[in-house]
């Protein structure tokens, strides 16, 4: 067997969709599949179909590749104790031992992570971060996901639980947060904190704009850039804002782990200019003499397929993730 | 030779005395001595006291000592570079490379840390961080540093700045701090941060204060640590008000890097539960509950001899800060 056969299975669940992919050490798919996350009553069920799915996938692949372990990215995901615990977006709720319950019906190596960590080491494998040593991934999407990789390795913290950079405070009377506290990152610097704040926008002015016509849960991230792309006023004060206090909070980011770049990815990061600009801004503004005009922020390159490569790129990235 | 004899030097540079001391591997002194470290013109000449003092330690021990190297903590102390650069507090401006001029007359392996990180590493091997593999140590002086340790090597970012915990953003409009920015954690949390407050709020009562007699250049931490020891209003709340913004954002740093837990040393941890208590509470008050009760707020049992043991602690873990 060719050492270059090694193959890994990425598994990102969401609070939606499950997807699946089995991919090897360059990142090429060669098997892809997804399912709906919530379509199960019992969590033992959800296993059942995730287990069978593994075993489709690698059947299709046929002989003559060594499966070096199955990966898996999910909210909430606890890496040292192979658990999803209390995410808010999940069909069941409490502790999910997911890996127990996938090694009772697969005999690889099974490696879950908290799914922006698990996107962090995909963007070391895959992604613009090979080489680098020290880098932050942030995910923009329904929340704000990060992982933090200081000397080639995965902070996770004592617990596991590192990483929650979605829940610094921005202001400890704002908007209030799923979390239970008020004013988290997350609740400005994500898909639903810009709505929100397109929202409080209409609601302070009296200028026109193409969202007002929009009800407010009808309103989406992706209108909200292409009403900014048009010139929208209110849509590119909204991005303005969101850059204002992600940049802000990244100078602080800065100051703490001193990273080479900080990758955006997600959602939220398909506006792309509209979020960079005033956030490299923002960030720039409030650095330190000694980091100005040296952390690069980048979109990251892996798109549509970062939760699938993370989950896969675990598995190689085993060593790095700490050892608790 | 016996493995037991192997001994380190540990030198503190500060901005007003140099601190010297040969210790064991438990951190027993075998020889201590210190200098003023602005009593000379030109750095070289610095250096050559410097080197003295090193060679006079190591006679006045005799033989029968494996010294494995120097350890030097600095402010502004870069670990890549082995440089101090622009510290505002030292006597030479600019880039001081200290390791390369002391390296010409003493053959020893030399490294050279933030004073900060060397504290964070002094606890890891002689302090109460021994077998902890995440946590925080933050120095309380005339400003505020800070070591993170994760996965038990240090923090220390792509450039060799990162722990600048005492540069995060409190308030952006807030008091003046020396790097040139505004509203640093610094300017609210350490000895110069409570004399501050100690000021602003003289400045807003009419409360007696065993405080408003003395003059702001005179007033002094510990002054104020007595006061409040004798139930001076004022100066209690000063405290509180030191514990407010340092819980919030030690909230922060543990969503970030989730630390078993946050040392404080300096001369701030003086004052003891007066810090601790109103800093224990805030930080609680604000952290998600995936972290309460969880983390230990501790100071540091190293007291006085923090600086160069932490610098000596350097050589033994010379492995454990990265390697770039």
């Amino acid at each position: 067997m060719k050492k270059n056969n090694k193959i890994a299975v990425g598994i990102d669940i969401g609070g939606t969709n499950t997807m699946l992919g089995i991919v090897d050490l360059s990142g090429s798919f060669l098997y892809e599949n997804s399912f709906m996350t919530a379509g199960f009553g019992h969590l033992d069920d959800y296993i059942d179909c995730l287990g069978k799915l593994v075993e489709e996938g690698i059947k299709a692949l046929g002989k003559g590749y060594e499966i070096e372990g199955i990966g898996i990215g999910a909210p909430n995901g606890n890496i040292y104790k192979g658990t999803v615990e209390f995410a808010p977006n999940m069909p069941w709720e409490g502790v999910l031992p997911i890996v127990k319950k996938l090694g009772k019906i697969r005999k690889e190596k099974i490696v879950l992570a908290n799914d922006a960590d698990a996107a962090a080491i995909g963007e070391m494998i895959y992604g613009g971060a090979k080489g680098m040593r020290d880098f932050v991934v942030t995910t923009l999407g329904t929340g704000l996901g990060s992982g933090f990789v200081a000397n080639g390795t995965l902070i996770t913290g004592h617990d596991g639980f590192a990483g929650e950079l979605g829940h610094v405070i921005v202001d400890p009377f704002g908007r209030v947060c799923g979390c239970g506290r008020n004013g988290c990152l997350e609740r400005y610097v994500s898909a639903n904190g810009l709505k929100s704040t397109v929202c409080e926008l209409l609601s302070e002015t009296k200028a026109k704009s193409a969202l007002s016509s929009v009800v407010n849960d009808g309103l989406t991230a992706p209108m909200i850039t292409e009403a900014a792309r048009k010139g929208d006023k209110i849509a590119l004060k909204a991005f303005e804002y969101t850059g204002e206090i992600f940049g802000r909070k990244l100078a602080d980011v800065v100051a703490i782990t001193g990273p080479e770049a900080i990758f955006i990815t997600g959602g939220l990061a398909g506006a792309g200019d509209l979020l960079l600009i005033p956030t490299i801004k923002h960030m720039e503004n409030n650095l330190m003499n000694v980091f100005k005009n040296k952390v690069k922020i980048l979109l990251s390159s892996l798109g549509g397929n970062a939760g699938v490569l993370g989950a896969a790129a675990l598995v190689w990235k085993n060593a790095q993730v700490g050892d608790h």
